[in-house]
């Protein structure tokens, strides 16, 4: 029986990427090497470097105004590197609070300086999104959203609503899901293991004039530093650059950022109506004007009856379903690589598992 | 025509291990994907990342009193992370300047804390290994050394003859070249791309007791919060740990470390030789005494008659050997991949270009 996998990240690569890397692998561009046994001072390896940026660029339209930088440490490392390098003197970084992510970012932002929550969705468990509220922003170092929720299943619906002179996003686990205005961002900041590639390699949109140079920030920790070095100051990791590259080739295949927008739609929407049409047997965990098109999370009656429907999926071949252990209940992660007819598999699944147990 | 690279890294990796991970590329033990695209955080990749962690210990012979951890960011982060988890109130941190690395990791700790240099060859233009004068340690945060010198190609000759309470040591390009007693070592940093995988991964090897608790470091940055996490208090970079388990392994099966270290003294003994019977044609760059096993650098009488060496030996196959940009010359980068024919045949070529053009 084939599996099927709806992991959270690290996750499922596009199939066509897997067979193009396995074809490279042992002679990349008649050099007799893996791109992996490459220097990254080479040519073989600056042009892979250059493309995937253009690339970048391309899908999400990213204005002159705004460096791509490849990091590495993923989302974790961004935490602190975005207030080592934004929060300037006498100026507060704000954030908004929609899960454990951006509760974390908060918490570390909080180490380094003057930082504060402006609003806050855990009084409802997270299971909506908190009103925006707007004050002055003139005291701001930035303010910091996280586009999508993996854990609670939340995502901001228009990533165009918000309206702040320096807009930091964490965007791990929806960026390239949906098209959005970059310029309207001051800092985005993704881990590609969920919509970019393999686990290793951490995306960053900045707009330019926040690059700021400091004798007081370490240069591996320094925007600045990257972006004069482009991307290039340290080895690079460059197998999972060169991956990143060919998942963006195929996004640019399938029709780019505005057809993964319409799948993710059409994806969701296949499992949010088995779980609407369940006549409560399968419960929503998110209010469902915050419901993401990336991670589907619902609950059953009791505990069991969720342990139960996880080892019976795990018979049927659905793998990846357990919700976050803080959490608990079901979880779908539907991202760009998972395919409309897992979708179907999976709610035909539901409904299978409600007609058998649901008496 | 085969290529022979001698790259200094990322360079190439075990065949072996080449071919074995081109096996599990499309299923992984039989879960129809490749481990990249597992969940950190299930059974199958857990016991991979467990076992890279054991084999280092034994390849090693780590004691019970140092952890071992798998981080990103390579030494570049390393040089950040050591001063902020090591430098602590009244105390300095103390520098060997060895060479380039050795000069970025010591600008870096003076970013973060009191930092001095206790030696240097820089006045030899890094063709020695200076003295090394003991004097009392009580201020001392930790002493800090470079094993190899990647750049100039100098190499300390024996990892037992330091005697600090906290020596630190960036071994990024010679881990696992020789065996050493670890337990004489406080922490040990290493990125992969030399002796252990492709770049992305940094093994970190840590005495317990230095495993410090701090409100002001951010939890990335923390060493002890990726010892308390087995190092996955955020998403490892799973590929990179895959490849550097199937590394070790392979080493394993050759033999250990002590294999490695014969091998690399007949290697390194095939090319000094080579420069040393060329009546001066070519010249050795380090003192013999302080040559690396794993980097030989070496001049021709100009600079014009390097770019014909580097051009000639392109024609026959041998890539990688361009000095770094910072000193020109020639180097040829002979890691534990590899292998004893691939230096005869650079031997080989060497006295060939000699004959022909050292008229």
């Amino acid at each position: 029986m084939e599996r099927i996998y709806f992991q959270a990240g690290p996750t499922t690569l596009p199939k066509e990427v897997m067979l193009r890397a396995k074809k490279e692998w042992d002679d990349f561009e008649n050099t007799g090497l893996n791109i992996m046994e490459h220097s990254h001072r080479g040519d073989t390896y600056e042009s892979i470097h250059e493309e995937a940026k253009t690339r970048m660029r391309q899908l999400l339209n990213i204005p002159d105004t705004h460096d791509v930088l490849f990091l590495q440490g993923g989302a974790s490392l961004q935490f602190a590197m975005v207030p080592m390098n934004l929060i300037t003197a006498q100026k507060t970084a704000k954030y908004v609070l929609t899960g454990s992510w951006s509760e974390k970012a908060y918490k570390e932002a909080k180490r380094i300086g003057s930082s504060e929550i402006v609003v806050s969705g855990k009084e409802t468990d997270y299971r909506t999104l908190p009103q925006m509220i707007y004050e002055s922003f003139d005291n701001d170092a930035y303010l910091h959203i996280t586009s999508n929720n993996t854990i609670y299943g939340s995502q901001w619906p228009d990533l165009n609503a918000f309206s702040h002179p320096v807009l930091v996003a964490d965007m791990s686990s929806d960026i390239m899901s949906r098209p959005f205005s970059v310029s309207q961002y001051g800092l985005i900041y993704a881990g590609a293991q969920k919509n970019l590639g393999p686990a290793g390699v951490t995306a960053v949109i900045i707009r330019k004039d926040l690059l700021r140079e400091s004798e007081s920030i370490p240069s591996i920790l320094s925007y600045h530093v990257h972006a004069e070095n482009r991307s290039l100051y340290n080895t690079p990791p460059v197998y999972s650059i060169y991956l990143l590259n060919l998942v963006l080739q195929w996004m640019e295949e399938q029709g780019g950022v505005e057809e993964m927008e319409r799948r993710n739609k059409k994806k969701a929407e296949t499992l949010y109506n088995a779980i609407d049409n369940s006549s409560g047997f399968y419960q929503g965990y998110c209010t469902p004007e915050s419901r993401s098109l990336m991670n589907v999370t619902f609950n059953l009656n009791t505990e069991e009856a969720e342990r139960h429907f996880i080892k019976e999926s795990e018979a049927h071949g659905f793998y990846g379903l357990k919700g976050h252990r803080s959490v608990g209940g079901i979880r779908a992660s539907i991202y760009n690589a998972v395919s409309q007819e897992s979708c179907e598999e999976l709610a035909a699944f539901m409904l299978h598992f409600q007609e058998k147990y649901g008496k």
